[in-house]
């Protein structure tokens, strides 16, 4: 069998795993769900061992830190893997709700029903964790989920595979609605990425390159995200010592992730109050500074002449891009030019300003006077996340457990015939 | 230039035209729409006076007569493009809704605001009247559009795409919020097709070729649908007459649409009363049956035996294939295996088995005793729409005005940071 037949069997199963899994209960789900906590507890000794073959193979073969750490299962994510299926078995159940009905004329009652998206694909590094806080966001919305992680984790996702499916099982619900591709050849994603009439969504999760790779491979509907840009406008009349607070949060509490602060606008009128304090507080974390000419005598030894390619840059490091803007429209030109739809945040006492933000700002989260750290599902009171989209369709920002079904009409005629 | 190049000047005027879209009021929308509809009586004869070269040409080039008839315009279809100008100003303004806004713990106060897509391309065949339609509801949901219709029409559309972009500067807004493709070298659209930094939607809506050919260009969303295979499900205790009405409806009223039926299912307890009945009524109006083995004795002189490719066809025709069922269990597999997401029916006296019907059916619309001649946006309420979309991510059905929006998160905060 080729890899494209393969795969083409594994989506099959999918699509009829689906089926069962939209019929079923919130009950049957819950209990998949909680079952899989104890799974989890059960046979951890087997799971770690499994990934320690991973970590042999990767470390020999040179992988590099932050890879090998994301590779990494250690008790304490264990217990974060149990935590996350407990908390997502409490969410709501978001199928079968009838969010709004309402009367035509003609006496036909129309309403939009939630219901699951049917086979969602995932696509992902070498993250094992991500293969359970995926399946069971996708299992509580009552889909059935195809995992296909970096082959680096083969051992340990085949180890939590299988317990995903003894839980199902043990649920009364069909092992198929969570299937771990298998097949480490790179062909066997370019084969799922063509098979729309079994998968009705693929996600990426990972760096640009995979994402546009899959973006441009597949022929289904792609939730994704390719970076994070995120600007924020320190306004003239800022709270000055909140925005710092804002900022610090922003750039420094985690740099390497989507929502971490990329560049910082600046009203000329607040840049020399405001940028010598950033200066001191950023730069003792070891910020560096891309700085504009009119920044960079305002910001210190931490920075450097900013060079073109510092603007649109998502650093994953301690690196700031930072420029002086003439008013909140320079800083708005500047968002709609560089900005990458992901967190933009303004820091203003100024109620127009921030509302004209909030309104023109183009991007999956915009705050006034908050950190752009909270576009995140968990922050945003979501519940949980399986990743944050910044294209607009379906699911622009975070993509809660709703955001993997999607609704249908449902229509409760006495006879009724069109005219 | 090349058509690739002169397509990405195209978008990025568009992307600006968005912008300023975006930020535009009702009032102003509004003062578009009535003023295109006033711009339609006003240059009537211009419009009609191009038509007639396309259709000169048309025939020229031996058009067949269904393509030629959707290519006319009349002073009828005129008055109703007018008419929809007014319908759609009317409706209510999508645009800058928090539909919904929630506490955080720490203070924050989360909402999602709906917001335009930003720029949508149309691909369409040749009917002028589309360029209207769809071009309006881009405009009322704050979008920028692209209109690339089928070079058959192209004077019409130059004179109509002339008048819009006039409506939109008389109402003080970009006229690149419309903008008409004057290439009619395919390489125009596949050159759209990729440019998704400008490009947020593609809508294709025509023939299944056209609709497949750009889903496998796209790198941005597309909202489509491929085909309409509907299915009605006769229950062993339906109400005859009223099924018979609601089948004939389906089948007669429109065959050549996408909600008209395809696929008669009829429980076998209900089958020796109910295809006599069918046969009588629909063969009058020169229905041609596809019959199933058990239905065939049944129906009369109008019947041929059925071939496999009878199932899950789209006939745009006076043609049912019919097939006798041993319960709502087949069919419902059936239905899954043959239908294409569209719209699928029931007719049942019986509670349960219609709240199956419900949730289990996978269609964009499932009714119970209604024909599925009311899967459209006018029927269902949303007041008009771009089309009906038979894939699930972002409209799962007709799309309204409100489909072409999404939603953006805005948080309101007081300094709050991430912990």
């Amino acid at each position: 069998m080729t890899p494209a037949e393969e795969m083409e069997r594994l989506a099959a199963r999918a699509r009829d795993a689906a089926r069962a899994m939209s019929r079923t209960t919130a009950e049957a789900k819950t209990r998949a769900l909680t079952g899989l906590a104890d799974l989890l507890a059960a046979r951890e000794e087997d799971v770690l061992a499994a990934n320690r073959k991973d970590l042999d193979a990767a470390r020999a073969a040179g992988l590099d830190a932050p890879r090998l750490d994301r590779l990494t299962l250690t008790p304490a994510v264990m217990a974060e893997m149990r935590a996350a299926c407990l908390h997502v078995a409490r969410l709501p159940d978001p199928v079968g709700a009838t969010e709004s009905q309402w009367q035509r004329p003609n006496g036909l009652l129309v309403g939009r029903m939630r219901v699951p998206l049917g086979v969602i694909a995932m696509i992902y590094e070498a993250r094992p964790n991500v293969t359970i806080d995926a399946a069971i966001l996708c299992i509580k919305a009552g889909n059935a989920v195809i995992l296909r992680g970096g082959s680096e984790a083969l051992h340990s996702n085949t180890a939590l595979a299988g317990l995903l499916q003894e839980a199902l099982a043990d649920a009364g619900l069909p092992p198929q609605a969570a299937q771990l591709v298998g097949i480490t050849d790179h062909a066997a994603v370019t084969a799922l990425c063509k098979l729309d009439q079994y998968i009705d969504v693929i996600i990426p999760r990972g760096g640009e390159g995979l994402v546009r790779a899959v973006t441009e491979a597949a022929t289904m509907p792609v939730l994704k995200h390719f970076k994070g840009v995120c600007h924020a406008f320190i306004d003239a009349d800022a709270d000055l010592d909140q925005a710092l607070d804002i900022v610090f949060n922003a750039k420094v509490q985690r740099p390497g992730v989507c929502n971490a602060l990329e560049c910082l606008l600046v009203h000329r009128d607040a840049a020399a109050r405001f940028l010598p304090l950033a200066a001191a507080k950023l730069g003792e974390a070891g910020v560096e500074f891309r700085a504009c000419p009119a920044s960079l005598p305002l910001l210190g030894p931490n920075a450097v002449p900013q060079r073109p390619e510092d603007l649109g840059q998502e650093f994953h490091a301690l690196v700031l891009a930072v420029r002086v803007v003439d008013d909140l429209d320079a800083a708005l030109d500047h968002i709609a030019r560089y900005g990458s739809n992901h967190t933009e945040i303004i820091c203003t006492r100024d109620y127009g300003r921030a509302m004209r933000f909030l309104r023109e700002a183009d991007a999956s989260m915009v705050a006034v006077n908050a950190s752009s750290r909270f576009n995140d599902g968990g922050q945003l009171g979501l519940g949980a996340e399986i990743g944050i989209s910044t294209s607009k369709l379906h699911a622009y920002g975070p993509m809660g457990v709703q955001e993997l079904t999607t609704t249908k009409f449902v229509v409760l005629g006495q006879g009724q015939v069109r005219q």
